[in-house]
C-alpha cells in the first residue's frame, strides 16, 4: 500500500517534465512520510509509473535526495542574491535582510515539518559536497555584499572573505536545519540583537580602541 | 555477557563513593559502548552489584546520565570560572582564552569518540533543563568578563548581557557537541579570526561609523 500524500499542487501537476514530477513527488513523500521510509517504488507508483522508469533519471534514492535537496538550496539561493543586488539600499540593510530571510526560511522550512529534517540529516552525511556548495555559495553573496559595504565605507573590514565566513558561521544558530529546531529560543539572542552586534563588527573593522 | 570495557583508572578503583563508582562507570560504558546499548545491568554486573542497588541511588538510566552529563559539565564550568577570574589580564585575553578552551574542549570530547554523542543527544532531548543551564553558566561567566572589559574601557558595549549572549551564539559552530563533529573545517574561520571579528564588535559597541 502507497502511504496517503496529500493532493498534488497544480503546478505539479502541469509540469511536462518526467524528471521534475519525479522531484516534486519525491519531496512530497520526504516531507509528509520522511526520507527513511519513503522508497522508489512508492515514488513510481504514485507517478504511475515502472520503479525502471524512475531509475532511467536517477540511480538511487540517494541521487533523488541530491537533486531535491539542490532544487530547494536553489530557491534559497536565488532569494538571497536578489536581495544582495537590490539597488538603492545600503549594504547594511542588505545583509539584514539576507539573514533575517536565511532564519525565517530555515524556521518556515523545518519546523512544524520534523520529517524533513531526516531528508537534511541524509543529505548531510551522505552528499556533503552538496552542503559544502550550498554553504560556499551563501558565503559568496554575504561577501559581495559585505565587499560592497566596504566600498562605500559602511563596513570597515580588512578581508570581505574572512568576514563573511564569520558573519554566516554567527548566525549557524539561526540558519541551521538541526538548530533551528532543536534549541529554544530563549536561550539565544533576539535575531536583531544579534544582527545589530554582526554590523557593529563589521562597522569596525580593526579600529576599536586598544586594550589596556 | 557484559561488554568488555577498559581497564578502570587507579582514581575510579579508590573512589569511595558508591555514587562516583557508578557514575565513572556509566560514563566508560556511555563512552565505549553507547548510551543506547548500555544498560543499568551492565553497570551493575560490572561493579559486582545488584541493579536494585545501582536504582537506590538513580531511578533510571535517564538520571544516570543526567548525573554524568552535570558532573563533566561542571568541570567545564570550574575551569572557565578560573579562567574568567585569573588576575592581572585584560578581559579580552580572558575572552580569547575561555573561546579556545571550550572549543578545545569540546573537539578532545567529542571527536574520535563517536559515542559520545549518543549521549549528549539523549542529555539534549530527554534532559533539556540540565543542557540550558549549562548554557546559562557559560553565558553568565562570558557576561561577568564583558562587563568587565567594559568597567575597564576595553569595550565598549551597552549590555553586557545581551553581548554575552550574542558571543556565546556566534560561538556555537565551534562547541557544539554535534557540529564539532559533523561541519568539517574548511567552511568556517579559523577560530582565531573568529575572536578577533568578535573583538571587533565588542569594542565597538555602538561606536561604529555611520550607514551612507
Amino acid at each position: 500500500m502507497i502511504p496517503a500524500l496529500s493532493a498534488p499542487s497544480p503546478v505539479e501537476e502541469t509540469l511536462p517534465d518526467t524528471r521534475c514530477r519525479i522531484l516534486a513527488t519525491a519531496e512530497r513523500f520526504f516531507r509528509e512520510i520522511g526520507y527513511q521510509k519513503t522508497t522508489v517504488a512508492d515514488i513510481a507508483k504514485t507517478l504511475r509509473m515502472s520503479p525502471a522508469n524512475v531509475y532511467r533519471f536517477f540511480d538511487s534514492k540517494k541521487a533523488i535526495n541530491e537533486a531535491v535537496v539542490a532544487r530547494l538550496i536553489g530557491e534559497v539561493e536565488a532569494r538571497i542574491a536578489a536581495l544582495a543586488d537590490r539597488p538603492g539600499l545600503p549594504a547594511e540593510a542588505r545583509l539584514r535582510e539576507i539573514i533575517v530571510f536565511l532564519h525565517r526560511d530555515a524556521v518556515g522550512r523545518f519546523t512544524g515539518h520534523p520529517r524533513m529534517h531526516e531528508m537534511i540529516e541524509a543529505a548531510m552525511s551522505e552528499s556533503w559536497d552538496v552542503c559544502r556548495h550550498h554553504v560556499d555559495r551563501i558565503t559568496a553573496v554575504l561577501e559581495r555584499v559585505i565587499a560592497d559595504g566596504v566600498a562605500r565605507r559602511e563596513f570597515a573590514v580588512e578581508d570581505s572573505a574572512v568576514a563573511a565566513r564569520c558573519v554566516h558561521t554567527a548566525i549557524v544558530r539561526f540558519c541551521h536545519p538541526v538548530l533551528v529546531v532543536q534549541c529554544p529560543e530563549d536561550v539565544v539572542p533576539a535575531l536583531d540583537a544579534m544582527i545589530a552586534f554582526l554590523l557593529g563588527a563589521l562597522k569596525a573593522g580593526r579600529a576599536g580602541p586598544q586594550t589596556g
